[in-house]
């Protein structure tokens, strides 16, 4: 199957910079881009898409979240953070398989609608979701978490690596590549030295894996880690060597300067989450200076719960103002800068440099975002519009990997009505009497 | 004509305080509410408006902003602030009457789209732009704002002062009620001492007068103040008598203790324009502070040359979580609180009490909020929902006075392709070529 999308304009990769075609013809041939240019290619494609009221853009990654927290939008919204978590941990131990799958296709649902073609997930029951993102068609690097509170209790992270090991091995790369599983350390001060420092040499011996963790998101953990071991949350992981495989690492906010050299040195990708940290309370991640260091940043929402969506959108546009206000600059943070976190630099990041970035030969991984609602006029400036003006509602269709998961209000692979009403089941018996 | 709305839940208001219903039935006649329950009641509509798929709230007042400057939504994006300004000004100095018209015009579709009834404009040409408002059917308090540099141009504010007071005289008070004339000083750091003197004292003498300015936007404006005049700008203004009438200041970043004593003490609405903020690199302002001193903050997203849009559910959102992030307090602003500002906070400050709150002899000024989308589930949390989940886009219907001015993507009283087509002419003629 192949098709041409004939667009009003276009976000493509030139020499490695995103850059805006007008009149742009995108030929799209089984799973991959086979044509860029302004005229219409010899070629014959089996069908035209007309595009002509649309940018497209490449496919978002969202690339940090606990998809299936989107049963607990709202859930103890207002609370300070320990109350709200102390409230939310006895339901997610009674969270069943079903509970997940269900919460994993509601985020899907949403990912879909919002343009996002692929997320990086932090989470439970792994071996139960990553069908989820195989009947979508959406990709995904997901996770079995690791997190244990203190030494009596490691045999339970023991049991986790286990199933941590298995999941990689019997799903990484399944789907066509589609999924992925990444290994995962929640965070410095939910996990014990002893079975880390074990856990890292298990990882450096294990081809193709990578970790996704948190990392100095609140002030209390940044301090607190000093407090214990000396250094910082940065500095402990790196001496225990976790730096050494790929590391995607959440949130960033209270790193110094020393720890995002570190970060640099070891080309760890940080992932920002603007609203989720500032709905929590966290701060402001220092996102300028990675950027003048040449770190890649990534975009994420975190889970539903904090933020409370999943929409790129709101993130980019936030993303693009609150650092601005934060320095006290107007010129600090660019459009275009944040429209490459969104995308190539969360793909990368999961390992996947070939999507999520508008060139022939790469996945076919793209969204294409109407240009006709009001807030859309004029246009002027499109990597301004696309990232200050638009809502995630101008997504008019969702491809991956060559195929339209999702277009104008439609979900191909999914059924909307089915999935909101497993996952308001879930919620009900989950949380609806507390 | 009559109908009733029924609906799955409405924000209500009952005892000065924001209510959510659930199963809410609002009846309306003519241009007011007259009942709220949960009973279908007694009396027989001309017809039944079934919502029951979505959450009635009252209408949104974005009570700050420069409409027809939609015409630059994304002009000399990431420029710092002073080059920004010149590359502005002379393009406004050429703009037509039909340019702010076709201008104010494109406002008004995003404003009703995105659920805003009514809103408070500061920009010129405002004789030839109330047609738009009249037209249109939404409700908006419009100025023709004074500014001036030095006393050498005196004479042009003495002309804006006649054109000001001409506007109130003839306009005030038209299209039964929807259209207001408030006056307008642009900021301290644009006006001169001698002229807003006499201004102050020709505005006391004026019953109904009410005063719409920008104050402590930015640190310079704040600090260059202080070194011109001894004062900041709210004790320089404050004693200029400007305070006496009503007045609405927009931003107030940059304001102190005292400042905001002063505010307080004078009954000044302060809004506050988040997202205007953040990009253009002003900073946060003290909106805790505010409203735990019990000042009327109200909320507005500026003009949407430095947003880029007119959208108070984004606006809303960053609200609702910027100061929790700047304050490192997750508790810091309230979800109701925010909806409190975006609704009847700005109605009182437009002076129109009896507007944007759902209660029985009120204007029937309210949108409906679609349920429908993913990122609507689970319903938990209604107001969490609104100003943490939804986006604009939910927004499925739109009533001012009782008459539905916007439904399903269809705009009743504006031609939305006419609209757009004659704002990209203007933007054509304004701004393509530099």
């Amino acid at each position: 199957m192949s098709v041409l999308l004939d667009c009003y304009a276009a976000l493509i990769t030139v020499d490695g910079k995103l850059t805006c075609l007008k009149d742009a013809k995108i030929g799209v041939e089984g799973k991959f881009i086979d044509y860029i240019g302004t005229k219409v290619p010899e070629k014959k494609y089996d069908s035209v898409k007309n595009l002509r009221s649309s940018v497209v853009i490449p496919g978002l990654v969202n690339a940090h979240g606990h998809s299936a927290m989107v049963h607990f939008r709202g859930l103890g919204n207002g609370l300070p953070l320990q109350d709200w978590l102390h409230l939310l941990w006895p339901i997610e131990d009674e969270m069943t398989d079903e509970d997940f799958e269900s919460g994993m296709n509601l985020s899907i649902l949403e990912a879909l609608s919002c343009g996002t073609t692929s997320f990086t997930d932090m989470y439970m029951h792994a071996s139960y979701v990553q069908k989820a993102v195989g009947e979508s068609g959406i990709k995904a690097n997901i996770t079995r978490v690791m997190q244990n509170f203190d030494e009596s209790t490691d045999y339970k992270t023991y049991n986790r690596r286990i199933e941590a090991f298995d999941l990689f091995k019997n799903y990484d790369g399944a789907y066509d590549g589609r999924l992925k599983i990444d290994f995962s350390i929640h965070a410095e001060y939910t996990n014990t030295e002893k079975v880390l420092q074990e856990f890292a040499q298990e990882l450096k011996e294990t081809e193709g894996a990578r970790m996704h963790l948190h990392l100095s998101e609140t002030k209390k953990e940044q301090e607190d880690c000093i407090k214990k071991y000396g250094v910082t949350p940065a500095r402990w992981f790196e001496r225990m060597g976790i730096f050494d495989i790929p590391t995607l690492a959440a949130h960033c906010v209270w790193c110094t300067d020393e720890d995002l050299q570190i970060l640099k040195n070891k080309n760890v990708t940080v992932v920002h989450n603007p609203e989720s940290n500032l709905k929590l309370g966290s701060g402001f991640a220092p996102v300028k200076k990675m950027l003048d260091m040449g770190i890649n940043v990534a975009l994420g929402t975190d889970g539903a719960a904090s933020n409370n969506n999943l929409n790129m959108f709101e993130e980019m546009h936030t993303a693009s103002i609150v650092h601005n206000g934060y320095l006290l600059d107007a010129t600090a943070i660019k459009a275009l800068d944040v429209l490459k976190m969104a995308t190539i630099n969360g793909a990368v990041a999961q390992g996947r440099d070939n999507c999520s970035s508008i060139e022939v030969g790469n996945c076919a991984d793209m969204a294409a975002v109407s240009l006709e609602a009001p807030h859309m006029h004029p246009v002027l400036d499109i990597p301004a519009l696309l990232t200050y003006s638009a809502q995630a509602s101008d997504v008019c269709m969702t491809m991956v990997d060559g195929k339209i998961l999702y277009e104008n209000g439609e979900f191909y692979t999914l059924d909307r009505e089915k999935v909101i009403f497993e996952a308001e089941k879930s919620v009900d018996k989950l949380c609806r009497n507390i």
